[in-house]
C-alpha cells in the first residue's frame, strides 16, 4: 500500500509520499514513489504514484521515453506545452499500458490497480494539481478542497478535512499533512517511513524544499510527540458526557 | 454504510452505533443498529450491525425465534448459557442464512456482506466483546486491543489507537467513541446521527445508559467544537517544519 497527498494552497504546492511497497506482508522493500521533474525557472512538476508497483513504474518510464509523433518528435512531460496536456500524457501512458498488460493481467488475477497524483507549474500558465486514475481520467484540485490524495486514505483524511484551507500557509500544509501521514502510519503497516517531500512556491518553477525524512529524524519525531500528547491533551479537556437513561 | 465501535475496558462496555442506512446515495434511512437483550440482574446483550439490512435484520429474527432443538425447546440469546456460545448462535444464524439467500443474493449481485458486534454478560461468566463476519466465525476483544470496529471504521481508528487502554474511566471511552464517530461522520456521508449508545458496567447485568443522541444535542454539539478547537490550537502549537533543502 501507500499514503500520497498533495496540497494546493494560495502560496503553492506541498506533495508527500511514503515510501513502502508491500507484496503480502513479508515482501516490504522501499521505493521512492514522489518524482520530481524540473527545469529550472521554467517548470516544475511532481508526481507522486501508488498501486502496482510495475505498472507505475512503467507509466513513468512510458513518459520519461516520451510518446513519437508523426514528424519524430517525442511527447514527454517536460515537454509538454501546459500542466493539463501533461495530466493527458500521464492519462494516455496508463491507458497505453493497459492495452499491452491489461488483458495479461487480469488472466492471472493482478488487478489493473494504480492512481497517481501529478502536481506543478509551467511558465505562462497556473499552477494545478491533478488525480489521475487508472482508466486515464482525471480530476483537479479546486480552492474549495485544496488536497488530494491516493492510497491509504481514510486513517489521515479527518485531520486534513478540519485544517487544510486554501489560505493556510506552505509550510502548515506541511506540518498538517505529516500529522496526516503520522496517523496513517500507525494505523496501517503497508504505510511507513522514510517520507520524500516536496514544496513549489507559486510562480517559483523550482522546488523551494525537496527532501527525504528518514526514521528517527528529530523533527518528525518531535512533531508525533507533540501530535499525540495535544490529542491526549484534548479528550481531557473535554467534560465526560452527562447522559442518563430515560426511564 | 454504518459505523459501530464497541469498548470493553476494565469497568465494563461500551457500545456505540449510527443509524443512517443507505442504498445508493438517494435512498437514505434511519434504521436502529444497535440493540439490546437484557434480563436485568441475569443477563445483557446487546449486538450492532453493518452490512447488507435485509441480512441483518433477518439475522435478528432468526435469533429472536431461536433454533429448535431436538427435544422442542429454542436455542435464543436470552436462554444461551454462555457469551461464547451465545456469540456462536449468531454465527450459525448467518450460516443458516448464507444456505437460504446466499446463492440467490450472488445472482443478483448482492454480496453476503453484514457484520456484527456482540458483547456483554451473563451471571457466573465474564464480560465479552465478539466481533462476528459474514462467515460466522468471530474474534474476541482482549486487554491489548480494548475496542473493535465494523463498517466504516477508518477514520475513527486513530483516535481509538491513541486514547483506548483497558484501564480507561467508562465514561472517558464513551467521550472518546463519540470523538470516533464524529470524525467518521465528518468525512462519510453515509454514517449519520442519530446516535445508539449504550452503557454496561462489568457485573452489573443491566443497562447503566442507554441513550439516542439526536441531531443537535447540546453535549455532542459542544464535544464537535472543542474537538474541532483542539486539533487547531495542536496544530497551531507544533512548530514549523525547519527542513531545507540540500544542495
Amino acid at each position: 500500500m501507500t499514503y500520497c497527498c498533495g496540497i494546493l494552497v494560495r502560496d503553492g504546492l506541498v506533495m508527500v509520499a511514503d515510501t513502502r511497497t508491500n507484496a503480502g506482508l513479508d515482501n516490504v522493500a522501499t521505493f521512492r514513489k514522489l518524482h520530481v521533474f524540473e527545469k529550472k525557472g521554467e517548470r516544475i512538476m511532481a508526481i507522486s504514484s501508488a498501486g502496482n508497483l510495475s505498472l507505475t513504474q512503467s507509466v513513468l518510464s512510458t513518459l520519461n521515453e516520451g510518446f513519437e509523433t508523426e514528424d519524430g518528435d517525442r511527447e514527454t512531460l517536460l515537454n509538454a506545452p501546459t500542466m493539463f496536456q501533461a495530466a493527458q500524457r500521464i492519462g494516455r501512458a496508463i491507458r497505453h499500458l493497459h492495452e499491452i498488460e491489461g488483458r495479461v493481467l487480469e488472466a492471472s488475477d493482478v488487478s489493473f490497480d494504480l492512481s497517481f497524483l501529478f502536481g506543478g507549474q509551467i511558465k505562462g500558465g497556473p499552477m494545478r494539481l491533478f488525480m489521475i486514475y487508472s482508466a486515464g481520467n482525471f480530476i483537479e484540485c479546486t480552492v474549495d478542497t485544496p488536497y488530494l490524495q491516493i492510497g491509504e486514505h481514510k486513517y489521515g483524511k479527518p485531520v486534513l478535512d478540519r485544517a487544510i484551507t486554501h489560505d493556510i500557509n506552505l509550510y502548515d500544509a506541511l506540518k498538517i499533512s505529516l500529522v496526516s501521514v503520522d496517523s496513517t502510519m500507525r494505523s496501517n503497516l503497508s504505510v511507513g517511513m522514510p517520507l520524500d517531500i516536496l514544496i513549489v512556491h507559486r510562480d517559483g518553477y523550482e522546488a523551494e524544499l525537496k527532501y527525504r525524512i528518514e526514521p528517527g529524524e528529530p523533527y518528525f519525531h518531535d512533531l508525533r510527540e507533540r501530535w499525540s500528547a495535544a490529542l491526549r491533551a484534548a479528550h481531557n479537556n473535554i467534560p465526560r458526557p452527562p447522559y442518563a437513561t430515560k426511564t
